[in-house]
């Protein structure tokens, strides 16, 4: 949640960033929706001292399961001869790796709320590539975002698990980071939404 | 996923039913994106006997949870005086109750993708209230259906384990309706998503 200058392109808490079309009353609401409470919060930030160590190799799963699928690893090649980016991965992943760190953190202010905005433009033709230069194709189709919410945190489960905390906790922990995907990804597909849908 | 005539507005596999604009080979790379496989279909299909004679009640869990919601009860109000539309809660409530049969059915054919299309029609302004010539209001917002999810399949999981299941059985059940809500619910979307952003 800090402002991280080692990281290229992460502007979280920065000028550079419009404030999300989404207010933190809608996004009250939409926590109720999916029953996001105090405790989600808590399991969330438990879940920070277990993964924070770990962020290397949870991304090389991630990265792993998209560079295994030739149809999500499109939007990391380069749209002239399909062939995939390694500087446009490399710098994405460690804006990723800050991200892992971030939603565990679980702090919901107006600048958390903005980066969501942000990170939702990247994913579509509103910014794509525009943070790293990349030549890359110009969207992320909205049809994988969702269903990539699955393998992301169930493949973080072990991980969630490697240090000893008891079953429950790792459930409520899985659980906490599922309604966290789900509630982040609903902000960030906001660009990919017809004007008055949302 | 018969032609069930008894159920008012149910037009599964007839001509009333568009094609879908998303081709089932979308659908196969959008099953990849998640890791939706034959075990799946195997565990929805098991989960089938364990709901059939429950659906009432899982319903009761799920129409009390959003009737307990101001914000999602909206959709079902009145969009002059606000009020509750009974016959309207009741209409939708007999379909949802196929629906749940149908998901647990786990067919994939041409029908099948049609008329998740036709869903995702009738939540948006596209077609909402159309079928039961409901006067309620335009659509339902983008920004809910993707967070209900959560609290549809958790509330889900004690009726999966309510007939003596091993765990790890029912956590398959669990995780496989969790993937067939996320695939569902993303070809639902279509109609909100911005042309060629889909
Ligand atoms: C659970 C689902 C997903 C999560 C949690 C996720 C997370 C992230 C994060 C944290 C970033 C960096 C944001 C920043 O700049 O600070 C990012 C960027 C990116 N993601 Fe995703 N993402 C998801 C789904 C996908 C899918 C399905 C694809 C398609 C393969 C994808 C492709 C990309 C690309 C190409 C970028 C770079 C965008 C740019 O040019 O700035 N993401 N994602
Ligand atoms: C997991 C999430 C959801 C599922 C599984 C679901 C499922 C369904 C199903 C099966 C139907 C009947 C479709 C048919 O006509 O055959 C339906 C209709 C409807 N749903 Fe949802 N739904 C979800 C989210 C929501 C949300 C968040 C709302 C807002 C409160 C909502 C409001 C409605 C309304 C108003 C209708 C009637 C639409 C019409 O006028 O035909 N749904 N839903």
């Amino acid at each position: 949640m800090k402002e991280t200058h080692a990281i290229p392109g992460y502007t979280f808490g920065t000028r550079a960033i419009a404030r999300s079309p989404v207010t933190l009353g809608d996004f009250e609401l939409m926590k109720r929706s999916i029953l996001f409470d105090d405790e989600d919060v808590k399991y969330l930030r438990l879940s920070r001292g277990i993964v924070a160590d770990q962020v290397e190799a949870i991304l090389d799963v991630w990265y792993g399961f998209v560079g295994s699928q030739p149809h999500l690893l499109a939007s990391f090649t380069d749209r002239a001869d399909g062939k995939p980016l390694g500087d446009y991965l490399g710098a994405v992943r460690k804006r990723f790796g800050q991200w892992i760190l971030d939603t565990a953190a679980a702090e919901y202010d107006q600048r958390w709320l903005d980066y969501q905005h942000e990170i939702g433009l990247r994913h579509h033709r509103a910014k794509k590539n525009h943070t790293d230069g990349a030549a890359s194709t110009a969207i992320v189709p909205f049809r994988d975002l969702f269903p990539l919410i699955y393998p992301v945190t169930f493949t973080l489960r072990p991980f969630l698990a490697s240090k000893g905390h008891a079953a429950g906790d790792v459930e409520k922990m899985y659980a906490a980071w599922l309604k966290s995907c789900l509630l982040q990804m609903t902000l960030w597909t906001y660009p990919y939404i017809k004007d008055g849908d949302f």
